[in-house]
């Protein structure tokens, strides 16, 4: 991770430490950006007992969390810093005297004139995924754990940021040729149904409402696994296509059992499993969260696949970017 | 509300009186139930400081939060009372001296039985609303609320559940029609969006993963109307059906944004509108919360009416109840 960007985050902690109490985390953002964080609240939500919440940013403008006070940090992303329920977000809580951090690629953009404390991130194919929105995140959260329980663990995490970029090109390498054949199996199908839970939720939400809805225009819905069975189950059939995301850890319980049902039922289930990942040196008890934003390059390399078997780019829109809404 | 309820009620009311810190308030449940818990986690976060927070009970079980503790209360529900997630839920957080309150149908359910707090509801048509789950958990998170902050407000509430029978006969009287209309013109669906927010997240969530994909076989997603326009419109189209149900309150706005879209360039949208609602008498900050159980009713009519017009009638599952999983 590149300098300028851990000074960021450092200014950021630095304020933190001054806060004598904090009573919640908060992550607000919308779409892509609210499904990015999530893994972020899930970690803090095993790590520390500070509570943490993630909210659609106009869910939270309009709810109006009694909670959030100049005890709270609020930890907003928007990747061109012009959404404005973020923006509105973040200035609500900076106005409550709420600790405002926002991730956004664009500087000086709205938000990040509207946060406290702005951090940028790069985009981009050619990036060190350390610089990318994944490895800020993560440098920012493990900080921020690291400031309220220093340990060998979180410095450790903090340092594994810099291999993300390794990790993820060989992950994307295993997966290339898989990812490619099943483009070519799924491109006729008009609904795609994904499954995961734990770190991966936010990614697996991510594929269905931005890959799949939004860039391909396929009918998708996201099913946490420890819901499967309580419901969306008896939706399974031989012809229902599911792309499965195993996470590690307690939480993969949850994943194998749905896989092991759903596979029974469909002839079309595509596994990506977070067991397949090459994380050499890693802590263990950290490989479940570093693995989600390798599983997400992973993922994003079956969209490009599928979007060049569809020939529907994934940059074309009906309706964003095409009219006022 | 039946004396006997009542009296359940309090004694869970009794031992969190004599909490002298409460950190967390956790819903955990799984599927129905747990989308039938959600509205209370949101009457919560707007309410009251303590944070709250909803999970899947394997999720809770395998994620094992780490805020929870003795000073934790723990709100679970399973209708047969034998969900297995659930119930280890209930005995992991009692284990770990967290106040345990069930909701359940059965008496004497290892649900029942692994509480310390268990509180019975009735189930079945001709039972008056204030006995059925909805009634008993308006019953029992208001006289929360009027335990941490006694106002009329919350008073109001504890009486307002009596009169939800009446309202709720009114609004199905009022919909009785028009459901039937829906439901002959979405018959031939295969896929049928839900669409909304706020108190009515658990019950469009429900709509979804329930009655649709679970007792109708129909393809769904729940989408959360305030993500609506950051991926899942692009899939709206002239002949892809959505049910919207529209909340009271701050949070309607973000419906309101919605439903303006996507009756534009849908000619499939249908509406429930918790504004139709007749709720005489009750104060103005607490319909938003009690038009979420009345228009439950209302989308459970739809849903009857959907398969008797199918012919797939709710009680018809291949796997759930069929076979061990």
């Amino acid at each position: 991770m590149k300098d300028c960007y851990r000074d960021q985050i450092s200014a950021a902690i630095d304020a933190l430490k001054k806060k004598k109490t904090i009573n919640h985390f908060y992550f607000v953002a919308c779409g892509g950006s609210k499904a990015f964080l999530q893994v972020a609240s899930y970690i803090f939500d095993k790590e520390i007992e500070t509570p943490s919440s993630i909210y659609s940013a106009n869910d939270f403008n309009y709810r109006s969390p009694k909670a959030l006070n100049e005890n709270s940090i609020v930890i907003t992303c928007s990747h061109s810093g012009t959404t404005p329920e973020t923006v509105e977000a973040t200035r609500i809580s900076r106005q409550k005297g709420a600790l405002t951090i926002a991730l956004s690629n664009q500087q000086d953009s709205p938000l990040w004139q509207a946060a406290e404390f702005p951090i940028q991130y790069e985009w981009g194919p050619e990036v060190d995924v350390s610089d990318l929105n994944k490895g800020i995140l993560y440098g920012l959260i493990f900080s921020i754990l690291n400031t309220l329980n220093p340990c060998e663990k979180y410095e450790h995490a903090i340092q594994a940021v810099d291999q993300l970029n390794t990790w993820t090109v060989n992950a994307k390498e295993k997966f290339a040729e898989r990812t490619k054949t099943w483009a070519k199996e799924l491109k006729r199908e008009s609904l795609i149904y994904t499954m995961g839970n734990g770190a991966n939720e936010g990614e697996c939400y991510s594929f269905s409402i931005c890959w799949m809805m939004e860039m391909q225009w396929i009918n998708s819905s996201f099913i946490h696994s420890g819901e499967y069975f309580h419901g969306p189950f008896e939706i399974t059939d031989f012809d229902v296509p599911f792309l499965i995301v195993k996470t590690l850890g307690n939480n993969r319980k949850l994943d194998d059992r749905a896989y092991n049902f759903c596979s029974k039922f469909s002839e079309k289930v595509y596994l990506v499993d977070a067991e397949e990942l090459d994380l050499t040196g890693l802590d263990e008890s950290l490989k479940e969260y570093f693995a989600t934003p390798i599983l997400a390059a992973v993922l994003r390399q079956l969209v490009e696949a599928l979007a060049f078997e569809r020939g529907h780019s994934l940059s074309v829109r009906r309706y964003m970017w095409q009219m006022k809404y």
